[in-house]
């Protein structure tokens, strides 16, 4: 499934640093897993607190949308993010003898505050456009790493991880949000984006949004 | 079904503001069939716009919430609205002729802006409590004034709009929110209230929402 | 002074409701001494919740910019309507008998609140250019009604304000609103600004806060 | 002169974040004269986009000010940071050999990200007193460290910046800042702020914004 001409365009701008991202160190011990369990969970655990905020970012987008099917996609966005993502986080941290209290408590790591009020704040500065910029990266990402791992994995260590994003349902939320920033971007820049005087500032921001995507990952490692 | 401890507070600190609003003429016309079906459309053309802005309010609320259940209460109403209220005003619309474009394209009224524009900005300039007191008198009155005629209507000629509010599902949500404003309230202020020296400024917010409640059943009648 | 290119542009579109505006029997009265005198006072309490609004809006316009000019400016419009314009306000209602204490516990009335939470959320929903959009009418219309009026004046009845908003000085404020509007504009829109899908959103955002200064002037006669 | 006493209490409350943040190396580089050049530039290029941003959390108190007087003093410091704060960093740069379009261009590290956004996003998802709790770590903190390297300094290599904190200026700065504290906790928490149930959250936002201090001295490090 397709993830949408704008995304294409973006992810094509971001490059290497696109690249550092999807294909980490951390990816790739996701799926030849030899990633240790406890560097998983720290991910996890601050993956959690991510989460929240990105329940908070999808929330904002309702607030900058122009027309009923913007604010629909980002409502719907956000309460399956705080009603069924988090759900798997407690889960699977549950089963590693994380309890909700515990998760809910996690200290925030530097990494985390950047990337998460980054994209907050890319929304109040800007209008919704700056803001789909900030949150593409991780929701097709993270749909791209799925689909790359599930072909590619030789370890059964971390699939139900894996499966999550290379399902049918979150490819769909990929093309789905694809779709979104195709016609949210053609409603406010036209039929030409990269003419725009805007394209450079989003292509930034999608790009710095990627960079503290890297950091997320290298986050996992310490603590 | 109880609203909530610190609903009643609020209600019964906005005094007559409340009931100009719970007992308006409008509220009469439409419990006995009196309201002019024009004045009925004009409310619903403006309470569509309404609810577009009062789901971003709730957007508002995930983002100012502290909690997982706040969140979801919240991101959870806002879904409800986008999704189900607004399909009701459309259907409802749609029989008498109005377009969902047209309905879109309803130029809003002064009352419209200044209530809907005052509860987004109470959340901006405050935090979530300065938001729910301006919320609750939407959400708590329509279901008040819903049990009420429904025990005491004399026609059928609104009585889709009634039952909508009386009903179970509705009353629920009521319920729901006085909770969630009592629980939210007590995290924020202790377990006295109204000894706290923001109460009295949220009263105030409760009653200037109320009051622009007032204006809105008004604003039905003009046009 | 020249106010700039797009602010001629987003006039002219905005049409008779403009005239409605600069042209409105207050103005008038303004002019020829007719208005009466408890209309400017009660005009005057408004206008300074009014102000205290429109600090709060030049201060989101700080953190919407993208440049150390539009940050500045911005900073400085702020700083001067609450440490300068506003100290008018209290001098004039002082000389008049009602106190600053008295002035600040003023009750917003309908057609303020709508006023100003519709700028302040045009700055929250949108960019910098809605928020500029709504900030506009005020600013420059304040400046072309204070040059008519000081030429066609024939009552010295008001000349004081009158002549705050024909001196050099605001003549000057509303050159460089008018000049950062234009720089604003080009950097996000291009060198042709009518040819943007956001256009007609802007005029539209500048007609709606023409309209809502129409019902400002209205509500003086009110109370 | 005194930063006020609810600084005192979120400083003691601290503990061993405030000493590492006041106390860092990079801190005693300064005193001593024994920082590297290359990691003081590093540094100032740094925290000249902080500036921004900081600007930008003062321009957001004013939007969530209650009183004129909280209103006038975040504005006023909005204003003296982007037209006088900033003017420093710009002139020490160019000394250096920066240019102003250089310092403007600098990539922002994921550390100031974190800081600068983390106090923003403070402010939105909160009060005003969220948001103050995350401004007064850097505010009195480079008071203290301003006082303390005045006396204590062995060497002139950086006696500009540490007499641009020493000077009675930025101490009246702290001290105002102390006071706006002070009433504006008074105002929303009354008399005994640590009996308050939000004491312990305010508290570690001061805490988050401290240890975000931390970082960002070791960030001039790299690079």
């Amino acid at each position: 499934m397709s993830y949408g001409t704008i995304f294409d365009a973006w992810r094509k701008n971001a490059g290497r640093v696109w690249s550092a991202y999807v294909k980490h160190a951390f990816v790739k011990g996701l799926g030849d897993g030899s990633l240790p369990r406890q560097a998983f969970l720290n991910y996890l655990r601050q993956d959690y607190i991510f989460l929240l905020h990105f329940t908070r970012a999808w929330s904002l987008a309702v607030i900058k949308a122009e027309t009923l099917d913007e604010m629909r996609l980002a409502a719907n966005t956000a309460t399956a993010l705080i009603n069924e993502e988090i759900s798997l986080h407690i889960k699977t941290c549950t089963e590693a003898g994380i309890s909700e209290t515990e998760l809910f408590a996690t200290e925030e790591l530097t990494e985390n505050l950047a990337y998460t009020r980054y994209v907050l704040d890319a929304g109040y500065a800007g209008d919704l456009l700056d803001l789909l910029a900030t949150l593409a990266p991780c929701v097709m990402g993270y749909g791209e790493i799925g689909k790359l791992l599930s072909c590619s994995k030789t370890s059964d260590q971390y699939s139900d991880w894996i499966e999550t994003y290379a399902s049918h349902d979150y490819q769909q939320v990929c093309h789905d949000v694809g779709q979104l920033i195709d016609c949210a971007v053609e409603r406010r820049l036209g039929s030409d984006p990269p003419g725009s005087p805007r394209w450079l500032g989003l292509c930034h921001r999608f790009t710095t949004a990627t960079r503290l995507e890297v950091g997320f990952w290298e986050m996992g490692y310490s603590k």
